[in-house]
């Protein structure tokens, strides 16, 4: 049998993608920065024709890069270029909802919903999905957790991981492990599944996962905060926190940043004028609507300007305002790539490290790319910043010109946040993109039980090749 | 040169013990209901004397046990009866707080710190560590974190588990894995320090962990509530829940089990006459002093009663007030020990699925044994309720009678947990307790993983065998 008859067989014929026209968008990634040709695309229906592709594909010795919304910043979703034979499982039409529990705060989803699409359902049953990104109206449940997404409410609710009770896998030989339980507590054995959370679909495919939901937010305060330094940004972010406010989200941005999404965003407007170097998105919330909210961000505030953290401060009065300053943070990567060309990272440190972080890179970026315009903006109260080196305004050379030059930028600044304890991949995942950081950081330990569990769990390397191990 | 020399000369002669009553506290577990001998005890000072003891234990062809404040309930800290020779590593030594960071919200403690000793530590910075249950004053952060201990709390801020930003671990060849970094993101290939979190020692030994620490809390309520039934306990629950008010310990409690906490109870007082049924005891937070606790819980409570959900409600008028209420749950296992010889559980089911898990099993264990008494309580907020069932008050026979007469309770609950799609092993851990129980209910694919990832991990076989596996 043909891999084309064989999958149509497992799927059916109208859910083999095999035309390029169909298949060019399943070769590219979000960014146009990786590329690779599937042999076909797949798009099951169910977990069982999950597992029949994968089991077949086997079979015929053919490799499997599961997809989802296909967001991702770092190419884990498209066959390497050079990989093998791969044929593309696409997850989209895994998008049933199964189950809503209001009284029990949980939720089943498969793989394929949409995150927004659960966000919904969450809200109808007066609770709260808590997971919340820019791609969230594409990016989908399955890949949220492969990568184990983060976003700008990880401070409150962690990332995608802690939001699991159960999954359920179709792991490499195409069994199916079912671990779907909604039970907040279970001690039977090891927790698997945080191998295949984060695992980036190289060690199984994720078809479904028990979620957690919270109690609803009835009322959130938000609020746009000029700050001296990122040394002043921590000490705001330890008083709000220190204080027992329920911080929800807590971003630093640069003022270049600021003026860059000033610059070349649709409809933005800035809440305050841009004098400042550095700018505090912030944001509490209560689940009870007796919680005096509004008079706990005022007080912290007061007594931030008072002490010099911050110079100056705008509490949003409307839904409007504070849509607003959430819209300038999630239309920025957008302003940043419309702006110039860039080099970025996405670097994590110790909260306490951030401005030693932020200080030392842009000292010694400073030092080796004079022209360069750094820019910091990220998710501070989880010591998550992304650092990326701009080129001048006047740069005359394209985006691979500015990459051949400044790309170095990377793992200089990388090796900063490890060597003050952090990380260098934060939220976005491994995929491609840092496989060459984690042959330099990663700790040679920690690799070789990475390949020991790899080797143990898809011994013949069908899964994701060329994807998270260097 | 002897086993007894090359442990001395690992850790100094005055850390091994070898005499029989030295030994004696170490070759039997918490409840003494599990007896093991090891042929000697290691107690090292450093992780690199954890792995210099592993490294020559696996020269000599010897097992490992590894044990903290011994106080588990699954038998999972002393040698297996028919196991292989083993030395029992004691983690005891291993107690410095490495690092406390308020600004950061974290701290880094060495396994054999005890748990009383963490929190004390949190609360020093202004913070809270917020792990707490009845074993505390002795359990150990390692054993803690082994077992991924559960606890009172959970429902707010989740299992031991949860709680982790980074760990170190000894693994089974002796080599170290050092992954104690403590950001809050990263996304750096496989997570895992999940296979060790909850891993009872059977792939390694967790000799360090950086733990996150969450706001003070500046205010507390809390109530012991009369309630008809456990459906109206759950219907309180979500009402509780639902009202966005910070839910950190919601209990369920058969009557049975408040009366045997008055009779045999030093010093406890009930806060209402025992009358109804079943008992909550309810607990909201607030780490803003501003936030109108009281009024909250009035009002839930003050609703629930008029709906029938609750009977009658006593809210803790003052500190001493609320400390009897949770001296009572503290205190219960005691009690029950001290009233009669019983069959307990661990099991854990959806939070909606408490009523009918309750319903169930009291009426099929009225079935099979009418002279039974059943006491069921537990983290009803987590769906983890224990069910014992206790020797009618003239029983004239001993606990191995009674257990010889209703052992087979355990497997008939479990099967009614796991039938709702709960687990047979909440929050206590396998150990050895339930070995049998992992070789009826987990899913045999589930089994097969973890035997896979275990030869994988530890392909000798030595680490604390005879636990979790079947």
């Amino acid at each position: 049998m043909s891999l084309l008859d064989m999958l149509a067989d497992a799927v059916g014929p109208r859910n083999v993608l095999r035309d390029a026209n169909d298949i060019a968008p399943y070769a590219v990634d979000w960014r146009g920065a990786y590329r690779g040709q599937p042999l076909a695309v797949a798009r099951p229906g169910s977990t069982a024709e999950v597992a029949e592709v994968v089991r077949r594909c086997g079979a015929m010795g053919l490799s499997i890069v599961p997809a989802g919304g296909r967001t991702g910043l770092a190419g884990g979703a498209v066959p390497a270029a050079n990989g093998p034979p791969a044929v593309v499982l696409s997850l989209e039409r895994l998008n049933r909802i199964r189950n809503v529990d209001a009284r029990d705060f949980s939720l089943v989803a498969e793989a394929g919903c949409v995150v927004q699409t659960v966000q919904a359902a969450a809200a109808e049953a007066g609770r709260l999905f808590p997971i919340q990104w820019g791609a969230q109206g594409t990016a989908q449940i399955g890949g949220m957790l492969s990568t184990n997404a983060g976003g700008i409410r990880t401070l409150r609710w962690g990332n995608a991981r802690e939001l699991v009770l159960g999954l359920e896998v179709v792991l490499p030989d195409g069994r199916v492990l079912d671990d779907l339980r909604r039970v907040r507590k279970d001690n039977s054995g090891y927790a698997m599944r945080h191998l295949f959370i984060g695992g980036e679909g190289t060690l199984g495919v994720i078809t479904a996962a028990a979620l957690r939901m919270v109690p609803a937010l009835k009322r959130v305060e938000s609020a746009f905060v000029a700050v001296p330094s990122p040394d002043a940004a921590l000490s705001l972010f330890s008083r709000v926190m220190g204080s027992g406010a329920e911080l929800i989200g807590f971003e630093l941005c640069a003022r270049f940043c600021m003026e860059m999404a000033a610059k070349h965003g649709v409809g933005l407007r800035m809440p305050l004028p841009l004098e400042a170097p550095w700018y505090v998105m912030v944001e509490i919330a209560a689940a009870h609507e007796s919680v005096p909210l509004r008079e706990m961000l005022e007080d912290a505030l007061g007594a931030a300007i008072e002490s010099g953290e911050a110079v100056d401060a705008v509490i949003a009065e409307s839904e409007a305002q504070r849509a607003m300053i959430w819209k300038i943070r999630e239309d920025y990567p957008d302003c940043s790539r419309r702006d110039s060309p860039s080099v970025g990272t996405d670097t994590s440190v110790p909260v306490s490290a951030v401005p030693d972080f932020v200080n030392t890179a842009e000292r010694e970026l400073k030092a080796r790319w004079p022209e360069g315009r750094m820019a910091a903006i990220g998710h501070a109260g989880d010591g998550n910043i992304h650092l990326s080196l701009h080129a001048p305004a006047d740069w005359p050379g394209d985006r691979a010109a500015w990459v051949e030059r400044a790309g170095e930028m990377e793992p200089l600044v990388n090796a900063i946040a490890v060597s003050l304890g952090g990380s260098f991949s934060a939220e976005h995942g491994i995929g491609q993109s840092k496989r060459h950081a984690m042959a330099t950081h990663k700790d040679p330990i920690a690799l070789e039980l990475m390949r020991t569990l790899k080797a143990a769990l898809d011994p013949v390397g069908r899964m994701n090749p060329g994807k998270v191990l260097p």
